[in-house]
């Protein structure tokens, strides 16, 4: 044997055995720990187990067969249509008549509507320019139920901070009058945009004319961010509106740094009395009781009127009622009916899924199995995070270890990716929503980039065969998922 | 000896012997090639490794010393001062008597300004939206010197094409009186922005009344990037802007389902009579004859009038002049002048390099020795790309990989980041541009996003070690770099 060659042997059988070794780890690592916590039925593990060949049909089918690239089709030939779909719209009511059709056409069950009543917030022109120390265009886009300043426009003295806290520090006598600018630090989604929901209220509290606010995202091409906002009870509703990251660190710096700056702001925004929009619904009934230990799967419809909500949440309504039609035409029909409903107006808070909560809770203990939900991006699937008790988490992480196909077998909890649902989830039902690759989806969320080009053909594909695959399950098991339901 | 041990011993002993083998492999191969292309004398390349203490200096000094994140901090100081400073514009003149202000403030010698004539395009109000097939908005940016529309817009309909090609394979009859969307696939800065460049010139030759031209980038959050374009003599002047890359996409799909597609474009630009500018010019004279053999360090200080130019090219520009404030400040006087260019014009077409290049014609050969500039982003450096002749290159890579304490002695030739120094460049002077971690330096382009946040302190000083050590190296030398001038 060659020196070289001896080596190249030595490294091949060395990576080998590495590799076999630390997949020994792995393996041990989750024998022991299901062992430790849970207590299923060496039945109920068998026959969940059992549909591992129904997983792999339905991956196939998606992945490789007649579907294959029909979501990222569908809904693009929708988003073109329609473009943005905002709460109060023609273009949504619209939009919902054309799914509503185009469920029918593709053959769902039990097709229809159930109204819900949804906010109504008109953006008119808007327009904001630095005026001291020096001019410049600043970008904004009004936040959803901001009111809009006088006619004309106000232009006010800007006070800038990081933190809720800085404001409130401060003198009202500092406050009062002015244009307050925040610029905190992006921590995170949630903590970034409780900057946007209160802003307004906390600078009003203070006496300020106006509130901008850095846009809740981590990267930014000079891109401003929409989203919703509410008054606390009480206060003087004062125009709030987003502002680029850029601007926001620039503003907190020429303030810190002693100038005067000074903001002309113009808002025509306006509400109007809310109107009445509609939850899209379908099914794939199942063969033991239609309308009972229902699966929900979900997305929403709505979006904001900047981008076309290809992403938010375009992708996630429709790997939901596409799970639905695939499973149909493969002949996959469960015992449990599977039904997609395409939420209305979440963007503004969830007012479709809690008209559906408030209209299906008198037997909504009996009604509803498990909730679905896909509103964090369609991008690569790898896994779902879950919300219910122990015995519930048992069975699902049975479940999703059949997802091994689909490199998705990856489990959080609680789940933490699906507002519409928390409606339920909150009060003790199981449910789940998709873990994908989303990591730039804040980049795009409530922006015009929210198009097509985010989306990804192969990824739906994925994201579509896992919600067929675990909704299909859980819909065809021995058993339901245990719940403990607090009101 | 334990299995596992054996088997651990194994791996380890392999991968050192392949990290020792693929490492020789690289010396053998370095060595060989510097032998078979260069014949410098033993003399010069010690003299030439001689200055790696000096390298360890400036890297140290900058670095780590008092001159740590100035330049981040005094670009952040100008940019909020001055934001855009587009060529014609009140902000560029007023920045220009700021920098010659302060390059005298700051100790640089010789410092005055050259004047140079750049054109004058005005910005108006602009927007542009979908009527058909359905109603929306188009984020556009007009391109510089691009004529308006008239008062109140046009409607036309839109024919759209991938290519250039396919333009011109369409009939006449079919482009006539329509706008034309190009939405060419990214292929690189240079092919894509060839559509902006000559969009409204191919489209005005088959008759069209404007042009829309998918943005130069290759990732997009809904951001349309401005950028130069030029009529051809004798075609009819049409409007020209850019659209989004998402735009491009959507309309030319709709375009090819066979949907009438409508657009709206109101532009109120214009163009002016050119004004007159200034190059800015500050020094470190050299202790032999201050006015031969040149070190050119260079970046341009005009940006376009969206973002604030930070990136492009503000950083370009302040790590020019502060290389040579820094090498004054630490007793650092090379034997020729390092004179600091601060272009006007650049986004134009070169403006203040073309003029700067006729007005020191006369005794170019004696006055200039290297051009070195930066014009493709002040992210991290990574090293020099190099035009010149065999020995000259010979000599600068021996320079370049004094650059190791930097990690930047990649070289690359011809140099393709220096459009300014290509007036010379491309006549046979040598000289060098910036090679550095700029793969995102295209998503911020001509766009809002050109800001602050697009600049990195440690990056910037990293940059300016770079620029300071090459530049005193190469003005130190006891040797001329070859030049064979083309006329």
């Amino acid at each position: 044997m060659h020196g070289s060659m001896f080596l190249r042997f030595v490294f091949i059988i060395s990576a080998m055995v590495l590799q076999i070794a630390s997949s020994n780890v792995i393996v041990e690592k989750i024998e022991e720990k299901v062992e430790n916590e849970c207590n299923l039925s060496e039945d109920l593990i068998n026959e969940i187990r059992g549909y591992k060949n129904v997983v792999l049909k339905i991956t196939d089918h998606i992945l490789n067969g007649k579907f294959k690239g029909e979501v990222h089709k569908s809904l693009q030939t929708f988003t073109d249509k329609f473009g943005s779909r905002m709460a109060g719209s023609d273009s949504l009511e619209k939009s919902i008549d054309y799914m509503e059709a185009l469920l029918k056409n593709e053959g769902l069950e039990n097709v229809h509507t159930e109204e819900a009543k949804v906010p109504h917030w008109i953006r008119g022109f808007e327009a904001a320019s630095l005026v001291l120390p020096r001019k410049a265009k600043i970008e904004i886009l009004g936040l959803g139920t901001s009111v809009g300043t006088p006619r004309g426009g106000i232009i006010g003295e800007v006070v800038a901070v990081r933190t809720f806290d800085e404001l409130r520090k401060l003198p009202d006598s500092e406050v009062k009058g002015k244009i307050v600018v925040f610029a905190p630090t992006w921590q995170g989604y949630g903590a970034t945009a409780s900057y946007r929901g209160s802003g307004a209220t906390e600078a009003s509290k203070k006496g300020a004319i106006a509130a901008l606010i850095r846009s809740a995202t981590p990267f930014s091409i000079g891109s401003p961010h929409t989203g919703s906002q509410t008054y606390a009870q009480g206060v003087r509703k004062i125009p709030a509106a987003c502002i680029t990251v850029e601007d926001a660190e620039m503003i907190l710096r020429m303030y810190n740094e002693g100038e005067t700056v000074q903001i002309r702001l113009e808002m025509d925004d306006y509400n109007l009395e809310p109107v009445t929009s509609r939850n899209t619904v379908s099914e794939l009934q199942g063969t033991k009781s239609p309308n009972k230990s229902v699966v929900i799967l979900s997305g929403h419809l709505d979006s904001w009127d900047v981008g076309v909500g290809a992403m938010d949440d375009g992708g996630g309504a429709f790997i939901s009622w596409k799970a639905v039609k695939f499973l149909k035409e493969m002949g996959l029909r469960p015992k449990r009916t599977i039904r997609s409903v395409l939420w209305t107006g979440e963007e503004y808070g969830y007012y479709g899924a809690k008209e559906y909560q408030r209209t299906h809770k008198e037997n909504e203990a009996e009604e509803f199995n498990f909730f679905i939900e896909s509103d964090t991006g369609t991008f690569d699937p790898v896994g779902l995070d879950f919300t219910g008790n122990k015995e519930a988490e048992c069975i699902f992480r049975e479940v999703l270890n059949l997802m091994a196909p689909l490199n998705a077998t990856q489990f959080e909890t609680p789940a933490d990716g699906g507002p519409d649902i928390s409606v339920w989830l909150n009060r003790g039902f199981p449910g789940a929503s998709l873990l994908n690759k989303n990591d730039k989806y804040f980049w795009f969320h409530h922006t015009e980039g929210d198009r097509m080009l985010v989306e990804d053909p192969d990824s739906l594909d994925r994201c579509v065969a896992l919600f067929a695959s675990t909704a299909y399950i859980i819909a065809d098991l021995s058993v339901d998922i245990p719940k403990e339901i607090k009101n």
